[in-house]
């Protein structure tokens, strides 16, 4: 309730501070008898750090190795709840002066400290994208789960800077730099960062997820409808502002007669609601889509306002990220699963009891 | 669990199907003491009836009459769970033949039947957007809570079958056909309006709202951020495609050093954030859009699937709804107020203890 | 959260007090597709009324006549949420002046006041018995999915006014006054009952609740324990103030080598552990017993105390119930079917992947 | 859902099993800028430990070292969620094949098999008392947090092996021997403990706790009361088999005259309502009792079934425990430190509008 916990049933608790000890989480509620190896979700973590991906990614160089606490004996799931933790190694005592008494533009620090009358300002404390490992892991182990059913989730970078690409192609996706959905771009984009870091700024682009052997049915009318809970989970990531399913935003400009699936014995015809209708799973792709913003810390000076109130001019030091695109696709990946696994649960117990 | 509860601590559960006896809910949580009549929540309800808000509505006319059960003594809430019910007045027998075991497209038919292995195929049963009269009751009650915090939401249409209008006034738009933004697209928004309807066909819009009085601190880290909740409220409602916070999509276009939003001694200086900052409220205005798809019935003939899985033509009869622009708009306020009014009693309890 | 709804899975939400227009509620997650009539469910509310269980229950003549709203599709749960209402129907104005500004000892005017700043002092409001109305229907309706897989609840009265039976007959107990274990009791229990009625002074007594068919492996570890649940279930039935589970306050009295229950080759050989090891059902019958208040409102002068905080002499007029145990009866019992119902689902989903 | 949360606003997620690496949890809710140090904590976890409330405690040496990871900066919560850990240092190699096969009477271990489909056969693993280290930490945590708001809560054991002590000391039983809460039956256990011990069985007993400083108003009706939530947390510990308020079963057996408890001008004037009415807090002290069950592995040969459904005898080796009592005190009182700290924050957030 009080924001730390994803998911009903299949669920999700997190803690840690960007540079506090360590993060980590409790998995509850996935079922017992599934094989999980920790090199498995380490792998899913290596995918979020830095280099992964391609350009653009922050400094800190995080082992982030992951440790599985409880939950899993000769190297299956019990069915009880799943400790782990990632010790954070780089905790070099860094000076933080400059940000303590100033609300960095972009950020969470007005508002931390608006919500709870003070805030932890080493490095944005629990507002930091470094609380996202733990979905990371989570999500790892929801897709194990899914794996077992047959469901998978890919995602691709398909915008950047503005620049759109063509293609889409999500099984080399994962091998490019950016994540890139459209091999063609990654040239463009590659220059596209380097002139945007030049002039100390930053860019965010767009993200589409797949998610793909989802059998129908899943996503609980009224308020659970699958499009809901998936539109709160992307949303629920930091550097988010968008969420679009299937046709998103481009249903809203085209026509009943185009927009609407039509069927035959074969099944659908098209999917532009994205393999949900009426916030259930049709049985087709669900196709998701989310608008990342601009990294927040630039390199430029800017203007903003002290804890007293007062006018500050404001210059972040130090080396920069440029996007928050590489290291978010496997977040966004990791919540699309845990959604998933969560729905896929709900549903296990809500077919017809005839 | 099962979808009919929307809200953690002011929680709505509903029930109804859009041709059974009645609809209905229980409003669980409002804080005692607030004045609360059944007239003025008639009067939100009667904002979503055909006829408001101008053309394009559903010939169907149910008197919505609801009736508060519990939970208000002697004109003023008591801090007990507030019942209220809808009867359904126009259940007249209809003739379903036509789709009973059909899978209209753009429906929840076979997602329902797939779910379910059944379903009530009177006009939608739960599916139906009939359902969102116990929204607007619910978000009623919402907005009068909310209103003796001195939080006010408000909706406008700013998009129609593609057609963007300039102007954004909102306190214009409760008496304009569409709930227009701009006085100036009332005109052309008809006219397309009549060509899509003599065209057989039906058309989609966009939809933006304005929280204000908001007082910074609302929203739970990490998983509750306030625009995770606002968007799965949003996406929760039949037809919507999409969900944009502040800049949205455009955000992802933008650069860091133009989307951030600069402070100074007075406060932010521009509001690309949608007034949510790392998931927390920042007490500017909030603004939330929402893209509204097509509607799924159409006069056209489709192509569609029988429940024995045979490939079928369809042609729906009887007079249409062209656009759920007007009806949507009172249950999107419902949305937000709901999601506001659930995030400011989280909060009351979160303040710091010092 | 706010205290009107309970389970998870298979969940029921309620409104209504005493003496407004209606009581109601919500059921949702109970599965589709199980034959539920209205009729069926009236038989169990027929059970809470006065008259049935014998003697001793209030003169308040209420129909309790149930509608059921939603959910039900041509005889069968459709797996969407199932709304009900009972309308009051015995509203006579009456005279409240009395209680109206005197904390009756031992209802909750006083704490209910201290809650809410307020309260609905007619009968009791929220805090009346008369809320268990909607349990009983909940329940009626657990007790129907309950039956599809082989599960009963049944219930008698063990103890009553001190005085305990020996024999344990459920299946007669149904017909008899008190809801009778042992029908040697009866007369007894009638003698004492005029005896403490002839006083001016009420009752209290002891009832037993056996579930049987329950399969080996419902509750889920830690905290939500099968016995945790039921605790938590029979303690929030008002005039309760202890539960215990098999041989309960006795276990506490007993060696490890009598309490526990030894296994062989055909299972367990005794049941000192009401069915429940380590909070998971083991197969055997349920075994759980809750203590009952005598009834508060008594017809001897009582001291207490005003609203202004002054001492005040209280003789409550009219007919009075002698002991709550007759009525409280059936209500025990939908609370265990409504928790059992809850596991049931939530174990559907937790079977190994294996 | 799964069962390893506990709390609806102050939750506690836990994880571990007993001879797995670690176990912990996760604090969500504790309000932000509250003192909190890791000794304070670490002195509650001591007092669970062998050794502490005198005899009859298991040979097992945890050091039991609590790490806070998370939500405490510059020695205050921040209002974010608080991670800790708990290393198993105890984790030398043992031989489980006695028990692997065979399903200990009185243990978890023919439930969790019929449950999961397989289990941690190593030392009761999940359901094992282990976990209630975790507990103790979490309920340390809401204890500092009550402690600002004036509430404390005290225990002591009442009842030992059937021998029921007179007195009720609960200031010096935290010093004492079992935690006796009269100071007369500390002798007469130890020799009963003896005794039981030399003929290789166990027993169980009975804890009295006090919740003092209680403000009136906490508790949710009608189904989250505050007994209802006490009874779930009570017997949601391991060997609890029984849970009472107040007068509890002597309630049953007693008369409205004299159980109701009568106010005058000062308040009320005794308290058999154990400081709750209607579910909701009165003001006066909460007492609640507690049901212990005697420890289930016994030195004596026991009759048992193996995996594979054949009769067998059990003889289980080593050290033996002889009753939970001592280690199970501070278990209790956590439990209801954080249902009061749930109850306290839900309250705080329905107050009177007015």
């Amino acid at each position: 309730m009080a924001g730390n916990t994803f998911g009903s049933l299949f669920r999700l608790t997190t803690f840690g501070e960007s540079h506090g000890p360590a993060l980590g989480g409790v998995i509850d509620g996935c079922p017992g008898g599934i094989e999980l190896s920790q090199s498995l979700i380490q792998a899913d973590l290596d995918m979020r750090r830095p280099g992964q991906g391609g350009l653009g990614v922050t400094a800190r160089q995080e082992a982030d190795r992951v440790r599985i606490l409880s939950g899993v004996f000769e190297g299956r799931t019990t069915g009880t709840s799943i400790g782990f933790l990632i010790e954070n190694t780089d905790q070099r005592s860094h000076d933080y002066s400059t940000i303590q008494d100033i609300f960095r533009p972009g950020h969470g620090d007005f508002t931390y400290e608006a919500k709870y009358g003070q805030r932890d300002y080493r490095g944005g404390g629990r507002a930091s994208g470094r609380e996202t490992v733990s979905r990371v892991v989570g999500g790892a182990v929801a897709g194990v789960f899914l794996q077992t059913l047959g469901i998978g989730v890919q995602a691709a970078t398909v915008e950047l800077g503005g620049l759109a690409g063509q293609k889409l192609d999500f099984d080399g996706a994962k091998e490019r730099p950016f994540f890139a959905a459209d091999p063609d771009m990654v040239g463009p984009w590659q220059d596209e960062m380097l002139k945007v870091a030049d002039a100390g700024d930053t860019l965010g682009g767009i993200v589409e997820l797949r998610a793909s052997g989802v059998p129908a049915g899943l996503g609980e009318p009224v308020f659970d409808k699958l499009d809901a809970r998936l539109a709160a989970a992307i949303m629920s990531v930091g550097a988010v502002k968008g969420v679009e399913i299937g046709a998103g935003f481009a249903a809203a400009r085209s026509l009943g007669s185009i927009n609407n699936d039509a069927l035959n014995a074969q099944g659908f015809r098209s999917n532009n609601a994205g393999g949900i209708l009426a916030g259930i799973s049709s049985g087709q792709e669900i196709i998701v889509r989310a608008a990342v913003k601009p990294i927040p810390s630039i390199a430029l000076e800017q203007l903003s306002m002290s804890r007293l109130g007062q006018e500050v001019s404001l210059q972040i030091g130090g080396r920069h990220d440029i996007c928050a695109i590489p290291r978010i696709v496997p977040v966004l990946v990791a919540m699309v699963r845990l959604v998933l696994a969560d729905m896929v649960l709900l549903q296990r117990r809500m077919g017809s009891s005839r």
